[in-house]
């Protein structure tokens, strides 16, 4: 099923069917946003960086949540911000030590999300934070779906219609229960809060006009312009 | 004025007044914690960094906060815990591109917490997430201090009465002023979002059994028992 958020009326309204004219807003409201860098092989290689051992793990704020048509806001303090299409995990119950083989009871589905980087600042800064940090780099939706296999999902990006990222979630390097498993074990994972699983190789800029479409397979679009 | 917030007949209350028996939880819940890393020169210094020419931010989880008198939870992965004990700044209104003279505008008040680190776990990911994001690692209270002028203050760690960090938030690097503009280009500050503002020297180890005090002047006391 997939769950969609709409504002209509003022309010905002859950539902499995978007009325026409309706405005979509982003699925979720986590408390948190944790990210895995580097969970493909072939984007830590286009970066310099070696395929890592363990998780690298990141935190994007809940205000950098952006609605799905919503519009990416480039800072004027960086030269260089990138696309990082990635599949969302969207957690369901609270969840602390989960095992693996039991991930996908703590989970509510699968959403698209774009982990927009100011490349620049993320090398400067070592600490990823201001660089995956500001306000609109995290686009999210337009849904969530809730009844999904994600183990072979293609995962694309196209800027303006040219194809970027293509990759697929077989080629990840720590899976998806692998993730809620080790997260987990360090931190109490809430309802709504997402874990963003990583992209695949091809990250590039993003340009003012630019449109930028983030799809997986089986969820849907993911569609921003940028400013 | 001090705020507190203590549990009553299993409700979280507000108040400036703490009941005898009463509970004393965490004065706020953010939507994120944003901390600064190495803004006193001496701690820079003792980890073997160099002081840093801009902010260094990181994120720790909602989830990691820990209430008065709760109990800190070394966790089996890591063998080195260590206090650092900090000012925390209580965002009261939502602030985005505040300017360095119109701070305190933005401002609730003032709290003493505890940034606690697996620096094992810090050093090894490079990435401080996992090192500074346990359940348990981000004791905060014991109330906000709303009146205080935090140019001057004692920030003190204490491990069981001994006496372990001993600094002045005037010997901060990045002044709470210039942070709150920092990080409000980056990203909206929300109403009980928490900022810790570093910690000075004299980082060191907890261990099973040990209580670790943060006073800051004029605000009090942060107990907490290590498991």
């Amino acid at each position: 099923m997939k769950l969609y958020r709409y504002l209509h009326d003022g309010r905002v309204l859950e539902s499995s069917e978007v009325p026409a004219g309706a405005k979509l807003v982003a699925p979720v409201t986590p408390t948190k946003i944790v990210c895995v860098g580097r969970n493909y092989a072939e984007h830590a290689k286009e970066l310099g960086n070696e395929a890592p051992s363990e998780p690298l793990l990141f935190l994007k704020p809940p205000s950098a949540i952006l609605d799905p048509d919503g519009t990416i806001v480039r800072p004027p303090v960086s030269q260089s911000v990138q696309h990082e299409g990635e599949l969302a995990i969207v957690v369901g119950k609270e969840a602390k030590n989960v095992k693996a083989d039991n991930w996908r009871n703590y989970v509510l589905g699968f959403a698209c999300a774009n982990d927009v980087t100011a490349r620049d600042l993320q090398k400067k800064d070592v600490q990823f934070t201001r660089g995956k940090g500001f306000d609109t780099f995290c686009p999210i939706g337009p849904c969530i779906e809730t009844e999904l296999d994600v183990s072979s999902l293609r995962v694309q990006v196209r800027v303006n219609g040219e194809t970027r990222q293509n990759g697929s979630t077989s080629q990840m390097i720590f899976s998806c229960a692998f993730l809620v498993e080790y997260i987990s074990a360090i931190m109490t994972l809430m309802p709504g809060d997402v874990i963003l699983t990583g992209t695949p190789s091809g990250v590039g800029p993003l340009n003012a006009g630019d449109t930028v479409e983030v799809e997986v397979e089986g969820i849907g679009v993911l569609r921003n312009v940028v400013a």
